[in-house]
């Protein structure tokens, strides 16, 4: 997610930014502009370099305000008609508008909505904040839009172009990350701040949790409309969902990453030959324990370039030819050798097991798993693709089970303090867990209303509309 | 480039591994394939996995023999027309062809054969061999074949399809890389070994230098027709084109890489807080640097997955805005830090300074540059794209100019000494190089008709066909 | 426009039907069918033998009621998000529309449900038809169907596809055609019996204008919801937009166009070699001018059928190389003859001059033009793409001066009596004609309140949405 | 097909040319350009309007001499790389090629020219004449053409875009038709006359059977290098491939068939009501045969303008929903009328017998169907698209049973002599008919090397290439 305000390249800077936040969204991509008269959008289903990046769209999309966003869809099918930017024609004006994160009752607003009169075109949960900007009873666009976020349970950061300006707002805990920086003096918005590197902008610092932003040509205003929360970021982005090169609420994205395997090593040590991570994510993790455990970093898995992109098996045939299309082992650095294999998380442990069997088929002499994460045992509601409770592996099998499944000579997990340490906490605070952290405790930052808002809803996964 | 006969999924398996081998080229893809009765091709522009993988080209792949190519134009324009496998129905039957590498008298024998009513399709070097086997004075489709061979000069791995199998052949001196595999008592033939482990198969042996082989249903039949010479494989497979986890004739890829780093860094040590690589390529000569440096190894640079592909810039615009797509600094890992750089080769020199003027924008105290490779003087005619001597770095400048004009505390590049230690070898024999290192010493491993063949001739670097 | 309820195939059904209304919208095209849980909607830009009619289209229509549609834009750009039918999930269930003809108060209408809330997904007129269904106070999908209708002005005919059957209406006026048909017990609706034809339905009667109909597997039922006025319907449907082959208002109209010929010959007769037609539409003219006249019928001028979709021309050359691309001088029925050359209409002039010098250039010795219909002088507001008033060659000029314009020796225009007389009516009643005729005396039949309602309103033609 | 040299837009009006053309080949479509120094091809499948006229194309079409092609496939399979013009780059320059017509020895051409080493890139039989070319002894590019021409048998009109101008030539009987043209200075060549129209362009002159010419800025150069034999053009030219504002061979086609249809009615005669022609290639002979008999000619079944393509029936259901997709009956001038269905011929006979079966459901009172060329009793080698001698419903029936089949009250076909009266000749004769008629006869006018060339040959219809 992205947005600018004040640059005579506004689509261009705003289709570099959506670039650089790719990875937070594989399945399709937009922007919108705005010209002083007209909004122009470009929607796109796939990559950015396949699509937005192709000659002729970045000079269509005029003007010198932009917003930008990558899309991975949690709520609502991967459609053309469901790629944001979304926008509507309200009696105020024109608004686009892209989102991060989930709304957690937006199957409830809906239903109020539709039976007032409303029409849908799309089956995201963004577009119930359009429709509750259009039935507002407020005059202005700034104040529909937040009367609009007080009815939103959930988490949302949101970038709304309009004539007067770029708003953006961070839901009250502060689920998903969003920063603010500067352009040449020009105010930019944006998910992580390897966006801001990429367009050559300053960091200025992060939006806080509840504050509503306007960006405009005279700068950037702030509002904290609402009653303040203790924030709780989704620990999920120090774990593999951020990139490496991104600070994340203050801190180093990679730097925690590495504290996660040092941390690591110490809970869970083991003599070893060499340390092996799981490309691409778990290897500042890697690096990490083979700084404490003192044993040499080698890259014994090599991970193609060129996998990234869902594709269908060409063959139905029972032969598994497409395992290693992803991961290879590199023989040379595991053949004889004590390997232990550092990944950043296990979510179902199909792919763990493919890959300690790579390893295995190339020679090593012992496999001991390490996770640079607690186990997982819940699942998440905020826009983490994560599978139903039913197909975590560690919400139904001990570490102990699950090291005999992986076929590892041993394994260990992160504890839940261990992460909080590397995050620069000393601790879990109990009554007041500095992180959302629901997919380790079930202790979700927010209510569920859409998920029936209590522990056997946790067991369901609902797709937002069928 | 793979080829494989004897399964009923020939054609799914060939898809997988050239999938493997994209690396080797992204321009475009192809395979054929024969079920005993007609020939089946497939070529598309683009990456295996956005093109060959979609549903249903596998089936329409019928037999039980294959080739496959990815395409990596260094000669012919990137064009539909001129992707592998290229067809032709000659009078002793139908021929396919893939061609791994450059015929350096192609435009030679294009103007006899012509002269002699050859009607060319395509602008490749590698239609001459098809005309050569069409115009043939022998009977059989193996005899012209090595007929056809027996004319070419240069660099060349081939497979060839034909309705008694598939034919396979590496130039005499064995430039191009080819190996010998068995999946399941079908004979494999590909260029690197990652491809073998892709797709499940055992690796058998390297094809030798001068050898031709007929894979067929009875196995593998080898011929050595042509006078023997001594062997010089090309040095780049090792320093940058093949993957890291490939073993191209009988050494490990990755720990030559390492060893490069390792003697890279006895060459020219220096004191460091933190070795940094140019990911990818970079990373096991970094690991290599450090253990020998006993210097901290961190991912200082992070690189975007989402490139690899050339895409057109979006604007015009004087504002750099790309600079950064590719490659990040990671700041934590840099910022105040004495930092060693460690990249696979220097050719132009102009990435180097945009990832040096990178590094120093994320607050390093000091860069020094280490460069895993000899100064590339020269340029190549065997199938690596490389631009005219006169945009060579290393051709005009010393490496202290080079140093000031990449603004970096020290550079050094590795010895050719050095580079020969870490391939296993004590140091380069003047009268007989055990590789093809010419890009460093001027010396090429074989005639160059098409381009003069003489020391003016290393200056230009034709194109096939205006 | 075409619907029908009660087939197994009712999406081939709808298809085929809309394929024989293809004249009457070439921009774009679309079905949705109902079956019985899901509506399944196919919407493209194009022809319908180019779209709808690929393979698997119509098995993707499931379902035993259908509607469809071909747009031809005189409100709203030509973009698939315009392209009927447009459909809206409302809180009583989902709906499907498709409409022929012109709001023309829509652009009221439009402000009026914005300022209540409403967002809209496209700028077509027909839009404001669901958004007043959203906000209807009664309670059932017909209710809310007729509450909506009677909120309009202008000129519709309708289909909706619900999960209660199609619903189908005329306007009060009956400005556009729509009958009733029935195809083996199923009910079918569509704008024109050619539809009926092809599909092998039977003509049952015309809908009539103010009747709204429930189609359904138990059959027809009809309502009367508003106060009846006297019929007008539009005169252009005779002239020239309804297909030869159809019964419009119980009249065959290839029958009134010879009629129109048969009167204009004796209207304004001329001693003449040969009548020939401006290919196609003056066809069934010419034929009745030539009974008349008792004169050959050649056809002399030659239509090319590959022309009638909208292309650019390939170069901007000063060159009129595309003049006879659609029509060229038949030579042999011209040179040295006396010709009377008859057009169905004159709209701007332009085509009519070009055609007489195609006839004069191929050495007609004589040419007389001889118009099927009078003098086109006010634009038209119900769904006939017509120009701005100024850029009617009528509007401005007298028939004298248009003679002298298109150099041709005589120029004779139908009356508007004889027009009515061919109509099967004695005479227009001032007072109560028997037709929409505006175009020819100004008077129109609906109030135009986007247009401003009153005489200056007649010479601006607005687009709906800037 | 279509040539020019000397003109600045020489490749738009090409694409004009071919435009006019299109009847001849609906398949697919190019032209090739040349610029005083290189080729430019543009090849297409699809039709004119919607490819070489889309925007751009005409422009990258450079140079002052061109040539086009409409590709209809009677030999080699509907693919792009079959489309013509047909590039080669031979030892003496390049050389770009469209053929209208039959090969009828190209198949054994094609054998002879493998072996000796020629590779053809498609399943035509024009490429036969590039090899031809390629291995021709002679050494000028002229004298290349000339000599690949004396080794062709069968039908040819050729157009050659060469650096040094636009060669063509027809074969020594005229089988196919071709005129030479003026615009502005500039020769022209192309298929008919209507396309000399379109473009603006004098007619000059048949170009004669067996005449070779070369246009260039300089002018028009004429050869008539073979042996002259008694000219035989095609008489399906005029009984419907041509189109009919051409003058063929000094006659207007149109006024052929007029006359035609005034023989027939002479040939049978029968009392009616009214002449109705099977549009669009019925219609002249329709009028000629109302003009002789002194009855009403109405259009009494509508064509639609919007079939044309060939489309793919999107439901393999068992009912007919397509039959009535390209003509539909005008029931008021059908219904209780003895009507006369005057058609151009009748070939398989189903076509026929649907339009029969529609005019009866009119409610016609009596069916009289009339054809304007006598009975096709055997195929067609000469590039006319025809079904095998098995398929020819005349080949097998006498009139009587083809009148019972159709189930018409009357069935008249045109006598031989007849069809010569009307062409301008009194009668054939029988040692030198002027016209290759063999579908009527069986006298074939050149040998049929490919097809075995006697008798049973006729019997077969071989497809080019498996």
């Amino acid at each position: 997610m992205f947005g600018i305000v004040g640059d005579d390249l506004a689509g261009a800077i705003a289709i570099h930014g959506v670039h650089a936040l790719q990875h937070r969204g594989q399945e399709g991509c937009g922007i919108a502009s705005f010209d002083g008269k007209r909004f122009h959008t470009e929607r796109h289903m796939g990559l950015v370099g396949d699509t937005l990046m192709r000659p002729g769209v970045a000079d269509r999309l005029k003007g010198r305000a932009a917003i930008g966003h990558t899309r991975y869809s949690t709520q609502g099918e991967p459609t053309i008609r469901n790629n944001h930017p979304l926008y509507a024609d309200l009696g105020v004006g024109g608004v686009a508008i892209a989102h991060n994160g989930n709304i957690t009752n937006a199957r409830a607003l809906r239903a109020l909505l539709t039976a007032r009169g409303a029409i849908f075109q799309s089956t995201t949960d963004t577009e119930v904040i359009l429709h509750l900007m259009a039935q507002a009873v407020r005059a202005t666009m700034i104040d529909r839009f937040i009367e609009a976020l007080s009815a939103l349970e959930g988490a949302y950061a949101l970038v709304a172009l309009t004539a007067g300006g770029v708003l953006a707002a961070r839901d009250p805990v502060g689920i998903r990350p969003l920063v603010l920086g500067e352009l040449e003096g020009a105010p930019v918005v944006c998910s992580e701040t390897c966006a801001l590197d990429l367009v050559g902008a300053k960091f200025v610092r992060d939006v806080l949790p509840g504050e509503v932003l306007v960006l405009s040509e005279r700068g950037v205003e702030s509002q904290k409309p609402f009653a303040p929360k203790p924030p709780r970021p989704c620990v999920f982005e120090y774990i593999y969902f951020a990139r490496p090169d991104s600070i994340v609420n203050g801190r180093s994205v990679y730097d925690v990453r590495r504290r996660f395997g040092q941390r690591l090593a110490e809970e869970h040590p083991v003599p070893a030959d060499v340390i092996v991570p799981v490309p691409d994510s778990g290897v500042p993790a890697a690096i990490g324990y083979a700084e404490t455990a003192q044993a040499p970093f080698q890259m014994g898995i090599i991970r193609s370039h060129y996998v990234g992109r869902t594709f269908i098996e060409p063959t139905a045939s029972g032969r598994k030819l497409s395992v290693r299309r992803k991961h290879n082992a590199n023989r040379s650095q595991l053949a004889g050798k004590r390997v232990v294999l550092v990944d950043d998380s296990i979510v179902r442990g199909t792919t763990s097991a493919q890959i300690v069997q790579l390893v295995r088929d190339a020679g090593a002499a012992e496999v001991h798993f390490r996770v640079a994460s607690p186990p997982i045992q819940w699942p998440d509601f905020y826009g983490i693709d994560m599978p139903n409770r039913e197909d975590l592996i560690a919400a139904k099998h001990s570490p102990k089970k699950i090291a005999k499944k992986l076929e590892v000579d041993s394994l260990g997990f992160l504890s839940i303090d261990g992460m909080y340490w590397a995050l620069g906490e000393n601790e879990r605070k109990t009554d007041a867990p500095a992180f959302a952290d629901h997919c380790f405790t079930g202790e979700y930052p927010t209510t569920l209303t859409d998920f029936g808002n209590d522990e056997a809803a946790k067991d369901v996964q609902l797709s937002f509309l069928e």
